[in-house]
């Protein structure tokens, strides 16, 4: 590594959250390094579920249907109480699928946090622009501060020392031995000391995080009273419902059960302020075990193997900051926020903060905010903006979880989906900013009418997921696996019904003469893509898709407006920027314009940011609306 | 290699046919040895449309996810032909999906062979028992002719002389490096001679097969008039159905167009006797695109760049056998049977012909045909009278399918119907033997009658694909899914309402209870895995799976007879072996028992047999007549 004297972009930690912000930078020119002080590789982690937002990221990196193809799937839960008749032990009391209609896909899949890791991992081996150094922690006191006064974006106002870490300071979970081919990928990290300069540093190092300290940023909050005990065990038990998530509530206490893959499961034990268990320190496995059994009586439980367990008491904090120095310096997942693991969601929450901030670093990196560097960093300021407010509301949520996990069953349901539509990020909105704009002359999102906006096509959220068809070949995509994440914008153009309504097919044509059209006057700059250019970076900046809702089979490809069926010299004609929303052969409807309240004669035009996120929602033929919109975030003078 | 002085199973040819044939034996003790002659995996490949049943094949190698994420699918054909006007030129004329209903899934993908043949070779990678040589030969005239007078299953009549190959001779489509990870598991091929013993010997070794000479095995049938000019290029065309399967029929010619991944597309040029280009080798790359582009004409055609082409003519023939020497030779694939490429039946009949027999070979090899020497040979002789008839069928299939691609539209549909049905392997039906038995008094399938046999459920035939839920957490799988290539038979109970007839439920306490029996009275032998065996090899011979139709809410998993829930003092109990005819959270109902016509009030058993094909259809509670399919194999005495 000695070679590598400046990277452009320093992360701490190679765990989710840092693999994630890896991931946005394939294909790229844009030189990464992550360090990481674990001597390789996780081959466990306690964290599995994945929530659809999740799975729809890693759809984005390409390495969704791998991480699909190992996960298991988790679609009920059982509500366990104490028996109505009086009787000593607990009963079944309900069954609810752990569902969410308006989401239109599974909500919620397993998959240990190593696997997650190595797929995330595998997906950067191809890159040679990302590098990763295992047993290499930073030196403490060493980053500069002086970094706080840069604001070009070419400089280099981070400078780190690396020291090797000896492999048996810190091995826990990990594997100390690589295979010869990841050798050659991962380097070495050695025991001499190495100054290394960077653009960006981003904190991906949790809890316990490194740069955290060294940015003096704090967490605010408090411990709270809760201390669970968490064990993973696969279970020789009769009891029925050991393959669905339950709560169990009795007289002796609760118990939040889930089934992890193959034949584990997880349970986590609450033992709340004023028990016989206080201090965490205190509580051994057999003791969890323990009150286990004395919760799940009737029913026999014993441990067929044990593969972890620990005892914590729950911290609810998040940092007081999550950039600084002129942002520079980044924290990210657990670096910044902490809570229970019991809603699942320390690592969507941190994969998900690393896909708001990737995609901001790369634009900026490949320089295309053009008008000046206030610009880029009021972009990179959204970062916290957006992802801070996330943060504090999972604590609050948290808070809330607790009691839910002790309430009656009769509003049990109610809650239950609002908390089931709040951890799988459905209720997320990001406030407006340079990349989340509201229509000329609406001061806040409350103000938007019915008749420019559908509740879940607003700009802040993340566009809602739907099917289509490709008008190509008749094969069906979801529309989050199709917007892959290669750094690019998108314009749909939801252009209605174009064969029936002629003012609609001549509105297109318009559109889509301007959005390819060189010079100040058009869009071509951000719209077309350099042909024949040998570097794999350079893709459109904005990337034009049309979903139309007339007749399928009336519809010629290449009589649409060049612009959504770009030619090659090399390749021909891009096929797979046109859908309709139409029936298909296996999949059925996607109803996309009844699902997003699009009137088939009217259309609709939305800009959606790289991480799938609508930044703006247009009149269909607002082609001004659209310069606005990329005007407003500095890609356009 | 040299302390490999003798293997259970010598496979030559690593292609798709050998890779199939060796995942049967993941999980076993049967030591298998691959040779090939090319230095390594191939590259590249012409194959690449997988039949649905062939897939199915993958799911149960567990592979079958990996290689649908990286699939394409194709959905519509379009039909074109001349102008109806009179004008010059081609029209579109009708545009079908591609798409069998009572397959309920889909028919066809598509990925080129080299990744087919990694995801297999992969798969083989942690089973130390299964290895493979590459550029290694076996010398000619070397095998020893003494092997049909053995008869025991434990003699090694197969002896083989192998030879290194230096890497030049044999390098087309093939990759000559290897990484340094996976030179460990291949092996060298040395230029020393090294001699190698064999239980059994499997031919794979393609269309000029060295095994099929040293058998003296001779094809019947002739090199037909019909000469194919083939190319795979990315076209530059504004043809606009470039991404659909298309027949193109002009004056001056057809062309059949199939998109491969990416942009690429595959041209079949047939160049009719008679024509003015009679001879392969007179055909360049270029005169076949010329002839293409008059057919395709008014629109335009070139090539972005190719990948590959080649002109030959047609062979249509058949090995006089696919087994000799006592079964103790065998040949697969391409090896016994050549045909055109146009239907896409190369690669998947080579792994259907391979899935037929490794099992066979498996069970045998197992030593779990227990009766006799003979039982076993009896058992190997089906994989001729099994899956000769199924080649015979292609060559005369595809003899009508030229004539089919030059028919008139109207005819087509229902004409293309029959031929996708029979693609897709559906039709295909394994004659009456000790592995495929008809009811006691049936004579031939012929004499089948309704009140027993539904046309679908029929022994011989392939078990109809189906989707159930899981009684144990509601998910959903189908069937093939479930059934993995373990080598295990599985006895589908499909004991109908359970709850709402009691006389059911009562069937199924006395079935279950003779299923677990010991002694020679029940059935216990087969169905329990000996538990704490450390062995991977041992699984349950025949597994036992229970699908019910009543209310999933009102069946107690561990109420069930306990063969099909086993318990294990590591793990617990099995929770896996359950299912409901029931609807589901995301993907909707299986609908089995109405699919099947299996009446609810009745049930059905039925015994599967490893490949998934249907062993014998039985009254629910004919525990007699499950006992004697297995005494007729020869797996009881």
């Amino acid at each position: 590594m000695a070679e590598v004297g400046s990277v452009d972009v320093l992360i701490i930690g190679a765990g989710p959250a840092g693999l994630a912000l890896a991931n946005w930078f394939r294909n790229s020119t844009i030189r990464v390094l992550l360090v990481d002080k674990k001597p390789g590789p996780t081959t466990r982690g306690q964290a599995e579920g994945l929530k659809s937002t999740t799975n729809e990221i890693f759809e984005t990196f390409g390495i969704g249907a791998k991480i699909a193809a190992e996960s298991w799937r988790l679609e009920e839960i059982a509500i366990w109480g104490t028996r109505k008749d009086g009787g000593a032990g607990i009963e079944r009391e309900q069954v609810i699928q752990d569902k969410v209609d308006e989401l239109g896909k599974i909500r919620e899949t397993m998959l240990q946090q190593s696997r997650v890791e190595h797929h995330m991992l595998q997906n950067l081996l191809p890159h040679s622009n990302i590098q990763i150094q295992y047993g290499t922690m930073p030196a403490p006191v060493k980053i500069d501060t002086a970094l706080s006064d840069e604001s070009e974006t070419d400089a280099y106002p981070v400078v780190v020392t690396l020291t090797g870490v000896t492999s048996d300071e810190e091995t826990d979970g990990c594997c100390s031995m690589l295979t010869s081919s990841l050798q050659d990928f991962y380097g070495n990290g050695t025991n001499e000391e190495e100054h290394i300069r960077a653009k960006y540093i981003v904190g991906c190092d949790g809890a316990r995080s490194w740069l955290r300290k060294q940015l003096n940023v704090t967490l605010e909050g408090d411990l709270t009273d809760s201390v669970f005990g968490v064990v993973d065990i696969v279970p020789k038990t009769n009891f029925p419902d050991i393959r669905r998530v339950c709560y169990l509530r009795a007289d002796t206490g609760t118990i939040l059960l889930v089934p992890r893959s193959n034949k584990e499961v997880r349970l986590y034990i609450p033992v709340e302020s004023g028990s016989a268990l206080p201090d965490p320190k205190d509580l051994t496995f057999e003791r969890i075990m323990d009150a286990a059994r004395r919760i799940i009586s009737p029913y026999k439980l014993e441990a067929g193997s044990v593969t972890w367990w620990s005892a914590y008491r729950v911290g609810q904090r998040v940092g007081s900051h999550f950039s600084r120095h002129g942002e520079r310096a980044f924290l990210v997942g657990d670096a910044v926020h902490t809570h229970s693991p019991k809603a699942g969601q320390g690592m969507n929450t941190s994969i998900q903060d690393a896909y708001n901030l990737g995609w901001k670093l790369r634009l900026v990196l490949q320089n295309h905010i053009q008008s000046n560097a206030a610009a880029a960093q009021t972009l990179l300021r959204t970062y916290e903006s957006e992802r801070r407010p996330v943060a504090l509301d999972l604590i609050a949520f948290d808070r809330g979880y607790l009691k839910l996990f002790a309430a009656p069953s009769a509003k049990f349901d109610t809650e239950f989906l609002r908390a089931m539509k709040f951890t799988t990020g459905l209720s997320t909105r990001y406030p407006p900013s340079c990349a989340v704009q509201l229509p000329a002359g609406v001061a806040s999102p409350a103000d938007l009418g019915p008749s420019l906006l559908k509740a879940d096509l607003v700009p802040g959220k993340r566009l809602p997921e739907f099917q289509v068809v490709y008008q190509a070949d008749g094969t069906t995509t979801r529309i989050h696996a199709r917007l892959q994440a290669t750094g690019a914008f998108r314009l749909l153009v939801f252009a209605g019904d174009i064969v029936g309504q002629k003012q609609l097919r001549e509105k297109l044509e318009r559109l889509g003469a301007q959005l390819a059209a060189p010079g100040p006057e058009g869009l071509g700059e951000l719209t077309s893509t350099p042909g024949g250019d040998a570097d794999i970076s350079v893709v459109a900046r904005v990337e034009t898709l049309l979903v139309h809702c007339a007749e399928r089979d009336k519809v010629e490809l290449l009589s649409l407006p060049a612009v959504f069926r770009p030619w090659s010299e090399m390749e021909g004609y891009d096929y797979w920027r046109v859908f309709a929303d139409a029936d298909s052969a296996y999949e059925g409807h996607g109803h996309v314009y009844e699902r997003l309240e699009i009137e088939r004669e009217v259309g609709r035009a939305v800009v959606v940011r790289p991480d799938g996120y609508v930044g703006a929602v247009l009149e269909v033929d607002d082609f001004e609306g659209v310069k606005g919109y990329f005007k407003g975030l500095g890609m356009l003078p």
